[in-house]
């Protein structure tokens, strides 16, 4: 089954010059769905994980079944202002202007061993991001798991010194 | 084991006067995150479901796990300007102003079989606008699923004739 045939590239959305890569028809097919977890499970089964991150929200769609599937407890990352309980937080740059992204203080501790799932790998620069808010708490970032990875935008040297893998890559 | 128990009850959010369901350590908790999935799993897994519909943001942490669990492809809904797609979209209204929620049109065919899954059932605005979309684009809700119930507030009467189900029941 091959996965990169379950995701529609959209052109120009959000914004023109984005080729969007839309995984609905994935995950609307039950199999391709399964198996895409599966994958991400398989590369990380073996790392005794304790807990999967997601940031919101396409995040959750990958990171809640596969931590549901190695039977680990689910943190989400979220925008400023959704999480009810004290929080860490994080900002940073993006192209234009600022983002900021939150996760509760009380989610990881020192020591608990995470693996960060997201859809897809583009700079970087989200990702970073949740690394700084599961290391400020003292964890230990031990996989970085996405479904979709954009080769080209070479996020791996932002991201050197962590186990990076991905189920479906574009190369252009 | 009381899943109750994995609930944390916040006062005053997001705003003075609600007493907010936050589920995150339920979520973090990797033996209770899988016994919820899997009582929801168990009230539908005779049902032949085709597709789980999640609304955003929570839903995903639901209902995406629900899908992976017993095979089924999974159909965000969310909030406008998010599907890259062709999307049907209804507005409705809430205690101060409206809102607004979209589905792919491709992501539901005349009869396909749909379990609604989302974290709480509070008065059941949103499910009935989900509902509303699920219908509209031909497909039959076989099954409505939360992680909790407000039973107060009586949110049946609205969806009367559809077969709901809660694992976590608060009285009052």
């Amino acid at each position: 089954m091959d996965l990169k045939e379950a995701i529609r590239e959209v052109e120009g959305f959000p914004k023109e010059g984005i080729n969007f890569k839309d995984i609905t028809p994935l995950l609307k097919d039950g199999k391709a769905f399964r198996n895409a977890i599966d994958a991400i499970v398989n590369n990380i089964k073996n790392k005794d994980i304790d807990i999967v991150v997601g940031p919101e929200a396409r995040g959750f769609l990958l990171g809640a079944p596969v931590a549901y599937a190695i039977g680990a407890g689910f943190v989400p990352v979220r925008k400023p202002g959704k999480l009810p309980w004290e929080t860490e937080s994080y900002d940073y740059d993006l192209e234009y202007g600022e983002d900021s992204l939150e996760i509760h203080k009380d989610a990881i501790h020192p020591g608990t061993k995470v693996a960060i799932v997201d859809d897809l790998l583009a700079t970087g620069g989200t990702t970073k991001a949740v690394i700084e808010l599961i290391e400020k708490l003292g964890g230990e970032v031990v996989a970085v798991e996405y479904l979709i990875e954009l080769e080209f935008l070479n996020a791996r040297e932002l991201l050197k010194g962590y186990a990076v893998d991905s189920v479906i890559k574009y190369n252009d």
